[in-house]
């Protein structure tokens, strides 16, 4: 990296937050992502770490004047190599903009800094009564921008959606230096194009998200886990639609292939509890009281008896739900060591079973395996591509591309929640036209005329 | 319009869906926006009316390989204009586009054209039991896709959102022609940009919507509707958040001067039923059991005596309910001839009444009133400004810029629910900076290369 860039970087931040050595600046030139599929960095980069918009602000004029690519880097929790750096890069981490701005309890919204973890906001929120915010990927590592940037999902997104849902405001940093703001405390707003939804899932390209404005509501105080077999995935699967057709909606529906599971168990000392049947469903309930958890969870149970279920069980404790989710949560930490590739596919929530028997007849093909678990409620399965003797299987990108034309035959997307970053952008054409993936190029050009923010990513 | 269009209209769509005497075509050339704004109609017009996505892909191509703008167009219920030609251009009514496509109870998504109406989407759901679409902006001619392109609002939006929380899938013919599919039967997909969030709300500049994927709920078949009375817009709006933050979300929150209302009441030649105080607040609630009902009502008219409500009902019958409803309604019926002006102003929603009080002053200043109507649950507030003698007044856009920057002021936009269009396109400066606009043409120019879908809309 040239001096007069490190110099100017020293000017804007200060020299105690310029980060050069290849040592102490290996943590930022990675993520989460499988390693056989990770991007290789380029380690010709510097690590910035401003504190301000403001200084943001000038970093971006001084990098689009001069065209130096710019990576913004969150909390390295993603899994699409969305925040590797592969260009020379300003590597820009967001970690100083770490302030809860305000709680606003009149309008039921949050301000954060992007930098402030989801770890973070939960502490905050824990401390008054009232309120919760309902977004929750696996890792609370998570910078609330970067849940932002790459439209963040979860297990609990059949009651409560997705990231997008739930931000109302956001301060950008334009790639050519303007500070804007797009929305706010906002229900409604139909003025212009809506910009603040083009930046939610656009994944550190367009702008540097530097504060949030989230939607909050009332806390549910209620849990409850419902644990209920099947013979059969068509089974379990049928049941579904019948309980959001009745009106109850729970925090989460997640449907598990019990072999995935007992192996989980045992990774972690426990047993899985659940002995008849070959498949499970997990549903969360959250209620504002005890009865509409109780009468919620009858009819749950009830409904999956007459729907062919060969077992059902209600988690009385904490800690025997505690026990369920956090086998189901070690799913893939059970495998990893194992796992060449974890897709995320989704379909419609009722085409699951088929999704998952053509991926069963696929890995069969390869005389492979692929454990699935997936998030049914929301028609999201993630799958996993197999190890071969600990290496990399000659088949696997050909494997892969047949699981995500199976999603695309049931009109499903290649990446639900994990993200398109650098990693899936290569399968784009298989869900996007030419001509679409032109206007996205377009869309890009016109935010970032130069392409210097974080190249790579979704767009060449 | 020269010869050599019409002839080419005649052969796409057949000479029966051509349009070019200025008399059959005069209802084309209009919309409900207010008389005194409404952008100019150019008459040098044809109205053509395909009946498939194939077709209006023929006519796109066409009409981007010549030049020559196309205005497409819904149920003609839009307040902005956006439906009316101002240039030169080929009026395309989506009106033939009329099927129901595909009622999918497995995943709780309906397939419609984007020609079918609201009242027809309505009647089909009406005829099975489990289901229900919760959007409902005032006019039910309003047709699905025109519901989309104006991300449509509504007074249910506390408890639903708007429009765009619920469009899952989108068929769009590009302004090049091309037929694309964005989203799908999907709750989660993170594939490159989002185009379908970026369609919503673009009013026929980025595409013409041929077909839409909507969710669905579950029925809540309980319906009551309370009238709460304050003496001061400051203590009804102060209890609206303490209803949320306790979990309760009725399905609309409505905040009335009571003149408003009372002159509403005559109009239809009925009686306003609250006498006390000068402020009402409407809340309808919508819940799956009636012992929900009962225990939510109870809790809100607790809730308010204890915030200085002074008188409170529950409106018991249908009849009750209807009239409340129908007199709010009719609140814009009511005023309709003496209105210049039907603006569409959202802030926070705690700050609604410090922008009653700013609309006020302002008023006073013009030594008129402003009569204000709003749906606090939103912050979403819809205020008149008035005729004089039956004149436009001489100084109204002097008053409505006051009463925008006022908006602007609390962090709010010019248009929560009614659109940009060309009546509203003027103003956007207020709320965008130059850099932000030009972004926005940058996004037209990529999906319309040659400007021709509904030129002066959002973007020149």
């Amino acid at each position: 990296m040239k001096v007069e860039i490190i110099e100017k970087m020293k000017n804007i931040v200060g020299v105690d937050w310029v980060v050069t050595e290849l040592s102490r600046m290996q943590s930022y030139l990675s993520d989460e992502t499988e390693h056989l599929l990770k991007p290789k960095a380029n380690e010709d980069c510097i690590v910035v770490k401003p504190s301000s918009a403001q200084e943001i602000s000038g970093i971006m004029k001084y990098a689009n004047q001069e065209k130096i690519p710019v990576v913004p880097r969150g909390g390295g929790t993603g899994l699409c190599g969305a925040a590797i750096p592969t260009h020379s890069s300003i590597v820009m981490s967001l970690e100083r903009l770490n302030q809860y701005v305000e709680l606003d309890d009149k309008n039921l919204m949050v301000t954060v800094d992007s930098g402030f973890t989801l770890a973070q906001l939960n502490e905050e929120l824990n401390k008054q009564k009232n309120l919760f915010f309902p977004i929750h990927p696996g890792d609370e590592g998570a910078q609330i921008g970067g849940m932002v940037a790459e439209n963040a999902g979860g297990v609990s997104a059949v009651k409560h959606g997705i990231m997008r849902n739930h931000v109302k405001g956001l301060e950008v940093v334009l790639p050519t230096g303007e500070i804007v703001n797009f929305g706010g405390k906002l229900i409604k707003d139909n003025m212009g194009y809506d910009m603040l939804h083009m930046m939610i899932g656009s994944e550190g390209t367009l702008g540097i998200i530097t504060k949030v404005i989230l939607k909050l509501y009332a806390k549910e105080n209620h849990r409850g886990t419902l644990l209920i077999s099947f013979d059969t995935g068509e089974d379990a699967a049928a049941v579904v639609p019948k309980i959001l057709q009745r009106g109850i909606t729970p925090l989460a529906m997640e449907y598990m292939e019990r072999y995935v599971v007992e192996k989980a168990a045992e990774h972690l000392g426990l047993t899985w509890p659940a002995k008849k049947g070959s498949v499970d469903l997990m549903f969360i309930l959250e209620e504002t009281t005890e009865d509409e958890l109780y009468a919620k969870s009858e009819i749950i149970v009830e409904m999956c008896e007459k729907h062919h279920a060969v077992d059902s069980m209600i988690a009385e404790t904490a800690k025997e739900q505690r026990n369920i989710l956090e086998i189901r949560s070690n799913a893939y930490t059970a495998f990893k060591e194992e796992i060449a590739d974890a897709l995320d596919m989704a379909v419609a929530p009722a085409s699951v079973p088929d999704l998952v028997r053509d991926i069963n007849t696929i890995a069969k093909k390869y005389n492979t395996i692929s454990p699935v678990v997936g998030h049914i409620g929301d028609g999201n399965t993630h799958n996993f591509i197999m190890l071969v003797n600990g290496e990399k299987p000659s088949y696997l990108d050909e494997m892969r591309q047949e699981m995500y034309e199976a999603a695309i035959k049931y009109g499903g997307t290649v990446t639900a929640e994990h993200g398109t970053g650098k990693t899936r952008k290569k399968h784009m054409n298989l869900q996007f036209s030419d001509r679409e993936i032109e206007i996205m190029k377009g869309i890009k050009k016109a935010f970032d005329p130069n392409g210097i923010l974080n190249p790579g990513t979704i767009i060449d």
